[in-house]
């Protein structure tokens, strides 16, 4: 350890060099966020070289220390501090925000040393809870430093992650809350009143630290505090001046979000900024003096088999408690694999894996952007997080599963309770919406199993296909329709009845599929045949099959599913079908719906068997069948 | 005043009877949730008929104090307590969640003592803020109490809506947190630990009060105490027993969400209610007692005349900034018209209303949940909220969104900075699935303004159509197209371009008008001729309009939009012509994208007219254009 009187002012330079760096960048870019890097500069040179064990050469070490930038506009002081540290060369700095930089406006994975996107605020500390919990999954000494905006802390978010960490003890966590008073607009609600947030934060059970953000010494002491502070984590609440350095935009409104002009307005800033460099012994190189992760000596974390699903065919099994059976049986063979809730296990079934593997399972009370957060930062250190809840209250974290999908990390994300087959409780607990949320991303993978078997290798599925999935899964018990041994692919689908006489083709899915064969026995009956296909994969489709069977069927597809008709199934085969010339007709939920029972509530809302029936008939007299808005 | 050696019995005898009728409600229903509605029995029995001031009959008198049930599982207790004052006759109460009453599981609107639906946790505080809001914007004395739930208190939207009410000061508004230690699955984070909730709530800058919930004295000091206490809210922190007078489940794991069983279970409950009602004086009937509202004589609100847009055509004006005009001189001429934002008015230009109506205008800083909450609240007592923030950090909000959408109420949300086309900041600033986000719901109007004539006569369109809607907006400047006098509708579009040889139809909205106009002028110097259409309506859809263009245009459609594949533009377009048997080809954002310059995005992406012009061409030589996934 260097003696303070040698570290403090060449921590102070490496501070000078880093908002030297971020003002040159974004004039450089033309736009950006100078002042706000300006604030907290000092905060992230003491964190990066004298604080964190990492190696800039291999971010990913699974025991280096994590830093999250949750105040993502903050990104050129990130990317100046590890270019700083060495991680790559100083002049890319001079790229930023450029198409063909990695330095991107705000900070993606695409980067190595990004964990997960921020730059939507409040989100950065939930995954920073998250990549705290996988120390403990992994068993690490490895800390979790997140930064924060004061502004950023009125996201609800932020508390939830407040309280998520509070309630597993994690001592391995410290916040940093950069309170430099300024807003985009106006300044924040608190100013520098320091104390309302310091009374937030223990009020949640964190370690309050109020520091002088610009006063090196403390900042020290400040982080060396966290690290000996035990079952609870920390947050330095940090006093600074938004655009530190720089006089004539130091502590001002109207520069948020401001680049310096190139010219006279840049030359003056870096001219005012180059003064600030004090001497310090010309043997002191910060960058090598970065404290590497232990040495350590994991071995790869290699799953074991999974039996196969030992269900009965027929049997009555609702597909969201068959997923309980499947996470359980798959967290048994992988020690990667983790469960999160949000209070509602017993509906998920996401308890019949807390049972086996109590610690591996992390409640997350009723709070569904930390689970999802949390998740985020899991995937992003090598675990594979299933979150679940009701379906329809994953679209509380859209903005969550949004950047999850920017992040393009691995999160495995179920919802149970789709649609309007969940009955009395009422439009309130009915995901509608779902499969169009997660569809609209380009690379979440969407699967909606309609039985037990399907939702198992589903399940297994999800787990191992690379980025963010989301499995559907129903309240009704369904039966069996699948033998244990049926093979399933992301972006397949099965064919349940064909014949050489089909007059259409009925596309269902997850509780649908059941009124699409109760359909076809009906229609059997009057001696009409149709084709019935369980479209399990929704995103990417099954396109081969769906355009053989129209083209089979007279180019008549009818989609039947227990969702809005904007952004569902309807809008998946449409569009899969498309080139082809096929007109989907598209059966779905068009209006918002009430309690009832579920059988009423099918029929009501016109995705029931007899309904289906009535689409065939019609359809197959040439006649159109659903309106549009 | 009745004095309270007499009042305290009949309350108590009121919730004895709240408790009996929802516990036989929910055992009529066969489902529901009477152990929470035990628990908050005497908080709402002392509520209704010792504290508020309503006409049971005429509940949404514009002076009436308000009640929201955060906690809407209790929702058996909420319709108790109105037909105990007499707002529909008790026997109604029977048929709770069935299909042909609107007693339905959660709350809906559809009972005209229902502000809001509530069922999604977290959500009602944020409503409450809003009619608290109200009030002051309508100068009336009223009140508003929220029920909150303990488990409900781990969602960060609480603490948004915490923070919102104290920086305004909302000195009528009364939040009463039922702790009743048990949540779905298990007990909640801190028990019975009252400080845990109460030192949040004072940290918050609530005033906080911890009482026994089951104690008719203390509730009523409580309530009185929170009606005089000035210049910050009041949140009451009840202790309280879970299935509160049915001793076998009283405070026991295992019961939420649980009816009791018809026959012996609900016999012995029933019987053990019925023995708590304690001796009154016949005289004293709490129905009759019951406050009225203070007699107003409110004029009806009125909006005067606007006048219409002023603009040049071809001045470059971009539609976020057309916005914030358009949004203050309706403000202007409507006392009804409010303004929420994010902390970036000054991007979405509600700054503009900001300036000329100072108190219509509410800054809910960082906080996209709570700003969208207090829209609904506002809605339902009679506002025009226009909540605006980045269309993406809308997602944030989407379950409130969806919540909003079955509540039916007109909040006006208004989205700025959509698509690639912002350009450096990047993938974590755009809005790309927004689209997919507000047509999933099958009753929010969704309009996108391509120049500032448009969208100001979309914004005073969005402000007196019935219902939820989107207006989107663009960060570029963009010429103006129409003409101060051009008419638009909701449900409408422009065909700006058309001639008797065109070869197809390009469907284009906001900044992608730019990019087809452009195309047009490319495709005409090469001799070819295409018909362009401005749909600034994408829900609903001109399917007259479009199915017409694809008859003229050889069934050729194609759809360019910045927003991703799945849920937007080119899915709006293809329901709209299924029937017509015309194909779509669409250009859309089919990867997550990086930071660049707008227009090399807008090519990278495939959006350009560059792509528009090879799209047209392969189309009109008979080839397919877009891939699906």
């Amino acid at each position: 350890m260097t003696d303070r009187a040698v570290l403090i002012p060449a921590l102070k330079n490496a501070a000078t060099r880093l908002r030297i760096d971020s003002v040159r960048s974004t004039s450089e870019a033309g736009s950006g966020h100078p002042t706000t890097c300006c604030s907290a500069a000092d905060l992230v040179a003491a964190l990066f070289f004298a604080e964190m064990r990492f190696d800039p050469k291999n971010p990913h070490d699974p025991d280096s220390d994590r830093f999250v930038l949750s105040k993502g506009h903050a990104a050129p002081l990130l990317y100046a501090a590890w270019a700083e540290a060495g991680a790559f060369d100083r002049s890319e700095l001079l790229k930023l925000r450029r198409i063909d930089s990695d330095l991107e406006g705000h900070p993606t994975p695409r980067l190595p040393f990004v964990d997960v996107a921020t730059g939507s605020l409040g989100q950065g500390i939930c995954a920073a809870v998250g990549t705290a919990l996988n120390a403990r999954r992994i068993k690490s000494s490895y800390r979790t430093y997140v930064l924060l905006g004061d502004g950023e802390s009125a996201e609800g978010s932020v508390w939830e992650a407040a309280d998520a960490a509070t309630a597993a003890g994690l001592d391995n966590l410290c916040g940093i809350t950069d309170v430099n008073a300024l807003g985009q607009s106006r300044p924040t609600m608190w100013r520098h009143d320091m104390e309302q947030f310091a009374r937030r934060w223990r009020a949640f059970g964190w370690h309050a630290i109020v520091i002088d953000g610009h006063d090196m010494n403390a900042i020290l002491d400040a982080y060396a505090e966290a690290r000996s502070t035990r079952n609870q984590p920390t947050m330095i609440v940090a006093r600074t001046i938004k655009g530190k350095g720089v006089s004539f935009v130091e502590g001002k409104e109207g520069w948020h979000g401001k680049a310096f002009k190139k010219g006279e307005e840049l030359d003056r800033a870096l001219a005012e900024l180059d003064k600030q460099f004090v001497a310090v012994p010309a043997s002191l190189n910060l960058a090598q003096q970065i404290a590497k992760p232990p040495a350590s000596s994991r071995p790869p974390e290699t799953p074991k088999p999974v039996a196969p699903p030992a269900y009965k065919m027929g049997e009555a099994v609702a597909t969201r408690e068959a997923y309980g059976t499947a996470l359980a049986k798959l967290g048994e063979a992988d020690s990667r694999v983790v469960a999160l809730d949000a209070d509602v296990g017993n509906s998920t079934f996401s308890e019949k894996f807390e049972k086996v593997l109590p610690d591996r399972f992390y409640e997350n009370y009723i709070a569904e952007q930390v689970m999802i957060g949390a998740s985020m930062g899991l995937a992003a250190r090598g675990a594979i997080p299933f979150p679940s809840t009701f379906a329809c209250f994953l679209s509380r974290a859209y903005d969550f599963i949004r950047m999850a999908a920017i992040s393009q990390v691995g999160i495995k994300m179920a919802g149970s309770h789709a649609g309007v087959s969940i009955g009395e409780d009422g439009p309130s607990q009915m995901a509608l919406e779902d499969l169009a949320m997660c569809r609209a991303e380009p690379n979440i993978t969407v699967l909606y199993p309609s039985d037990a078997v399907s939702t198992e290798r589903l399940v297994a599925l999800a787990a191992y296909h690379p980025g963010p999935a989301y499995i559907r899964t129903s309240r009704p018990k369904t039966p069996v329709i699948y033998s244990n041994e049926e093979p399933f692919s992301v972006g397949g689908s099965k064919v349940l009845r064909e014949s050489g006489s089909d007059v259409a083709t009925v596309v269902a899915a997850g509780v649908t599929v059941f009124e699409a064969l109760d359909a076809y026995e009906r229609l059997k009956a009057a001696g009409t045949a149709i084709r019935v296909i369980d479209l399990y994969s929704v995103a990417p489709v099954d396109r081969e099959t769906l355009v053989r069977a129209g083209a089979a069927t007279g180019g008549r597809l009818i989609t039947v599913e227990d969702h809005y008709a904007d952004g569902g199934i309807g809008d998946a085969v449409s569009a899969a079908v498309a080139d082809a010339g096929f007109t989907v007709h598209r059966l779905a939920v068009r209006e918002i719906p009430r309690s009832g029972k579920p059988e009423e509530l099918l029929d009501r809302y016109g995705i029931s068997a007899s309904h289906i029936v009535e689409a065939v008939k019609s359809v197959a007299a040439g006649k159109t069948v659903a309106a549009t808005r």
